[in-house]
């Protein structure tokens, strides 16, 4: 499978590059060309000091949707809207896994939740018809995602309103070890999931912990 | 120390209610004496088949109000205001601990989120100055604090704005075996942790799953 991932550097985005990478063609997508390669090389380097192989490469945005499968988008909230606006004409039956979180800094950390309810409407809105969006992965520490040593004794979150584009993302997360895939309703439900965000680096914050993330008991 | 639950008949105030009788004075609250006073004795026998004793009386909601250092609001959201207006005058400078969750079900369960921000925020506007309150409790399954062979390995999430109350409902807390207090911030963060009750009623709903906790890991 091809799964391009837009805003790749940095954060989520490249745990989810280098831990796909091993059984998926990983395309990393930018605005700029030289960034989305040189981030690809630097998460191939990753591999290679794990003794472990992947294909990731890197591309300008358009060009890295119009070829994938999926398309995962790790930008912040407030360039979504125009990340995808820039892609648009790409976009035409891929899955979409949205990991985007609007949230304000004021003292703590809030869910700043848009009018239509959440980050995952709003994108939902302005997507051509066809393609299919999942709410998933808030609720992962990067940190953890991007050490292929750790083991990840977590779940993921996932709300969207397609069984089948569920079930696919699902079967992705089970590719990653030791995460548990959980769908958590349908995409309406995505603030619910999306808040999970601020409410964990809160509670990193205030109780001197670190990269939290969540195991349902 | 005297805990006042309110709506202790029945779910989460019922496991508080057993679970710390074996600490505290504990006096069921209810619109009805004699249903608060059924319920308490219901509870000192389920403490009598784990050969455990404790001190459970109920009365009325004043009363048992006038006489406590700490009152859980067990009360579904709905009813609260109505609650606490019922006992306004009996609250002096105890803690509150609000479990209440504003709630929906449109197929999922969704989080009702008040104009003030959250429930917490909501009773906040009406309680008396001098009492200070806390947002806790809204991920710990009811069922599993209701069964005291059950151990619990889960988080309670805390947000309040004052600080000695918020340790003494984490040192509350800790008196539960393997629960772990954890500050989530101040009472304005309280809507990040009620959303959690829809979120792990759904998961367990989508996922066949029964009686979630969370656990941060």
């Amino acid at each position: 499978m091809k799964i391009a991932i837009l805003g790749g550097t940095g954060s989520i985005g490249q745990g989810l590059a280098i831990r796909w990478a091993l059984y998926h063609d990983i395309i990393i997508g930018s605005r700029h060309c030289e960034k989305a390669e040189s981030a690809a090389s630097e998460y191939c380097k990753v591999l290679e000091e794990c003794d472990l192989t992947g294909h990731i490469s890197g591309c300008i945005n358009p060009d890295a949707v119009g070829q994938a499968d999926v398309v995962v988008l790790s930008v912040p909230y407030e360039h979504v809207l125009s990340t995808i606006e820039s892609v648009r004409s790409d976009l035409t039956d891929q899955i979409v896994i949205s990991i985007v979180v609007p949230m304000k800094k004021e003292g703590y950390f809030r869910y700043a939740q848009p009018a239509s309810g959440s980050a995952a409407m709003d994108i939902n809105h302005v997507l051509p018809e066809g393609v299919k969006l999942v709410s998933a992965f808030h609720s992962v520490s990067a940190k953890k995602l991007c050490d292929m040593k750790t083991e990840l004794d977590m779940d993921v979150f996932i709300c969207g309103d397609d069984g089948e584009a569920n079930q696919k993302v699902s079967a992705l997360v089970k590719e990653i070890p030791h995460l548990r895939p959980m769908i958590a309703g349908p995409l309406e439900a995505s603030s619910m999931v999306e808040s999970l965000t601020p409410l964990l680096i809160n509670l990193a914050m205030f109780n001197t912990l670190k990269h939290l993330g969540i195991k349902c008991v």
